[in-house]
């Protein structure tokens, strides 16, 4: 039996989201059910728990696998079993009892805001459209307060069942970027600069980057200050912060594992994101 | 009774196309019932007829407006009234008896390729995954052949009802631009050019762009000579081009006037497209 672990890219858009679940189609219940074709009852443990609507485009997941095809080819045969919205980009081998969710050691997501008087109808299914002039500066200043260990108690999405709401984020930042690019037909009139908003951490709450950028947005139009968003930290009180930002936006950029790619125990409280 | 223009943009993929049809919701349908919240009983000539599935980053379409409503306020007006995935983005008036289908004396019709063994999931909508290698060199001569006035019915599609094939190609092109930008999430491995065929013309027939790309990709791939192109369109035969492409590759980009924005006649033959 050997341990892979493959790195996919899904469309969130239509999904429950990562995780099995009776009420619809989830990544992980068809990424099983495309190896099962190949080896029948592989189960499969991703990195992050992405939400309904949330894209990946670097989750991570591992499995046991006993047959014996080789790296090089499994991604062409997952792919010929997925659908078109969900791709397997790399498969490889890891040591023994490597996991994908306990090894990981950050996660990068990313959360994109079009802030624009016109809506872009290429872009709905891949960015919050907020129809305001926002200040990216204070923005900006407002996530330094986030860098850290904390108790984000404050950002966590009702229905958490976590044992615990600290974290440690490791960056936390926002820029605008050319929206140039794909499709490459993008009206003139729609191409003004997206908010792109980066936050890098060992695990996540429950929504707690759709809530951080809820509240950054708000400190964005002006409507509160700049230092509202170390105080809504501080309050350790989810009614302090801003409205959840829509799965839309966000993605699952990436998820970066130590050097040896350890198998670690688990660490309480990461069980939970996205 | 003012004459009115507006640009469009539309993610073209659930719709039936721009035009009415009773199998579905056709673009035009929604503009039209937009603005009868503003005015009852206002029709709307679109320029370009896009088929079902296919895109329009600048669609232009008039009508005739009793309402006072001034234009910089109508795109919001109808914005507010139009779903996420059709969006009004500027609204100008014209001399009386102006048509966006009569007096358009050019088109930009843009078709993306994604040639490359993954398929990208964020661009599933917007370009047709082609999983080949293509020599874009060899369809860019292929494409030279076409430029002038011509009898395009080797590329004209069934069901075409149109007086006369013969068309004028003032631009042929195609070329690699790099993938980057939106969403800009998309994952290095998926970050590979797209393939960008750019087609101008007075006017187009049924499936037109879409045949001729077909029959590019042929070439591309090396099956047919750079020759095959010029061939199948001395042919005037259907039988002889490649497949139609996709829809979803296609966007109309843009719909030129002449400078005067002319009320031109009826000029045969340029009533149909897509």
């Amino acid at each position: 039996v050997r341990t892979i672990v493959v790195t996919l890219a899904y469309d969130g858009t239509r999904f429950v989201g990562w995780q099995r679940q009776p009420s619809g189609e989830s990544v992980q219940e068809l990424l099983e059910r495309a190896l099962a074709e190949i080896e029948p009852g592989v189960k499969v443990t991703g990195a992050g728990r992405t939400d309904a609507g949330v894209h990946a485009a670097g989750q991570v997941a591992s499995f046991e696998l006993a047959h014996g095809i080789d790296c090089a080819t499994l991604p062409r045969a997952l792919n010929a079993r997925l659908p078109a919205d969900v791709r397997v980009l790399l498969a490889e081998e890891r040591p023994h009892g490597f996991n994908a969710r306990y090894g990981a050691t950050s996660k990068l997501y990313r959360y994109v805001v079009l802030a624009s008087p016109t809506a872009d109808p290429f872009d709905a299914r891949y960015a919050w459209h907020v129809p305001y002039l926002l200040d990216v500066d204070a923005m900006e200043e407002a996530l330094g307060a986030l860098v850290g260990q904390h108790d984000f108690a404050a950002f966590c999405g009702a229905g958490s069942s976590t044992l615990t709401t600290e974290r440690r984020v490791l960056e936390a930042s926002c820029r605008a970027v050319p929206a140039s690019g794909q499709p490459s037909w993008r009206p003139v009139a729609l191409d003004v600069p997206r908010i792109v908003f980066d936050l890098v951490g060992e695990g996540f709450l429950r929504h707690m980057v759709r809530n951080i950028v809820g509240t950054a947005v708000e400190i964005g139009k002006g409507r509160w200050p700049v230092e509202r968003m170390a105080e809504v930290l501080a309050s350790r009180d989810r009614t302090t912060a801003g409205p959840t930002a829509p799965p839309e936006g966000l993605c699952l950029v990436r998820v970066s594992f130590d050097v040896a790619g350890a198998v670690s125990p688990p660490v309480p409280g990461t069980d939970e994101e996205g």
